[in-house]
């Protein structure tokens, strides 16, 4: 296989400095060969509402275009009252969109994730494999990848510093990347 | 208790002849002694971006106030990619933000829903009532309320006509009523 | 109210050294007044079968005895296996039937847990709550306890030593005992 | 591939005359070229103790056993309190343990259900799949099956009859063969 593999990093926080960005610059980085990350920019995404799912805006048309150019995906997400953030939800449910025209069919899928919340976004992960389920997406289900302490996991410019977390988030994508190549064979 | 208690009811779909909307609409004629039903109209509330929390739209700021003034809510909700709509779930995030400022802290609250899904919204209504957790929201359990079969529960004019479903719907919130009573009590 | 109300607790784990057990142990000498706490036995509970249901074990007659002379229930519970402990389902389920003979019914509960897992039980915490629902149990939703650093939180004798923990159990127990009250009203 | 793929089934429910049971006897009938199911007999797996792990029941190393002589796995399950049955997550508690020596660990595996409750066993089938992260199974996603009206889907003689359901019941199966060759491969 010649042609890289495609991964699509999507950041479930729209926050300049959100940390699950800074996560996804870091599994950026750890890309294992073969394989080549680029990160969804979906700030202008407007709220669904199903009476324009026939005629979508243009944001959305460009969102499910890159969904589509993916072999996989990688979500980084913060939790939101328990579960994922609306903007992320609303993301997700424009690019399922209309039925039968869903961009993340088949997609295979990993999820990090860093919130201050107790256990670091594991109701949220939790929340967004359900819609995996829906959405048929294959997951990765091994390593989790769980941030909370912020303090010592990224440095003063924001640079994600964990050793052992960048071993597990490099666990993840190779895990990512040989179930996208056994699923594709 | 001379003043009436002020239910507000919250659509989970945007959508102009939204079921759940026609779902609230049932409701609120059924809307028990003592108790008086209006629908929460939060169309114009965007994305919710942390950066912006402590300087909140006019919209949010507004929503906002409208259930504050609620003594107890009710969720009608469709079901999106097995959980509920990113739109909603962006409005509830909105308004519990920013932290210490949420205007759902104890408010009681109900769940109803309509979707053409598995299980009328089965799905979508546990991913919601798990918020209620973080949002300590004291939940009204039973009965539980599912619309799937639309053809018989709605006529031609969208008026809701399940004659079974109005009893659960008016116990639904003549329990939702008692619970607030209690307490407040 | 001159009988104190009477809590049942419940250990999810039928270890001998279980820390959920140690857990409630700390609970029941943190009972608020005008409340006191016993702990139910329930190791002798045999696998539910539904062929057995309308002629129950013993055990099971005994156990439902003792969870309906209760005015509320504590859970304290592990996490295996991303839910809570097989058992534990099995002494719900038992107790739950045959079906409109449920012991759980409209009795308030709260949760506590201890699991060695990430978030420490917040996964089985939350599966738990998912069953409260169908049994309609009242919930107290705040604060939650979850324990998972046993070094820090449980002295060389089992006794548990966290102040702060102490506090937060204190005050599920008074919420509990709140909810229990106001419900009853 | 000469040796057929051995599947094997296990029954959420351990009552005589168990829907799910007569829906495993579908599947197995309706199982692919190139694979085989057995049902697995689980009846005499006591309740699982910690304490006892390191030492296991004989009846708990059999159907370890069996669980790890299987390619794959098709879970049949009712729905008991909004969650799987006591007794099959016992199963699932007693063959993952102790830590490091779980017989579920990377088998892929299958859901289908039969329950009274709305939906047919949907919460159960949810509640099961969060497992399967921890126990790190790969999940077949679609399609899903879902048994409620039992009337018009068993025959007198409890034979499963429905013509779609069978269908559909073929597709999980092909879907599990090819996720578990692919996986393999």
């Amino acid at each position: 296989m010649t042609t890289p593999l495609r991964i699509l990093g999507i950041s479930g926080s729209l926050r300049k400095e959100s940390y699950n960005k800074k996560l996804l610059d870091a599994a950026k980085a750890l890309c294992p060969d073969g394989a080549e990350m680029t990160l969804l920019d979906w700030a202008n995404v407007p709220l669904f509402n199903q009476d324009l799912e026939m005629n979508p805006p243009q944001a959305v048309t460009e969102v499910k275009a890159a969904i589509r150019a993916a072999d996989a995906i990688v979500f980084a997400t913060p939790e939101y009252n328990y579960s994922i953030p609306g903007p992320l939800k609303n993301l997700i449910d424009w690019a399922s969109r209309p039925y039968g025209d869903s961009a993340w069919q088949g997609k295979p899928v990993a999820v990090i994730g860093a919130a201050f919340s107790r256990g670091g976004s594991v109701r949220a992960q939790m929340a967004l494999r359900q819609c995996f389920l829906f959405l048929n997406m294959p997951p990765v289900q091994s390593p989790e990848v769980f941030v909370t302490d912020f303090a010592h996991t990224f440095d003063a410019e924001g640079r994600y510093v964990d050793e052992d977390g960048k071993k597990a988030i490099r666990q993840v994508l190779e895990n990512l990347v040989a179930l996208t190549t056994k699923l594709k064979g």
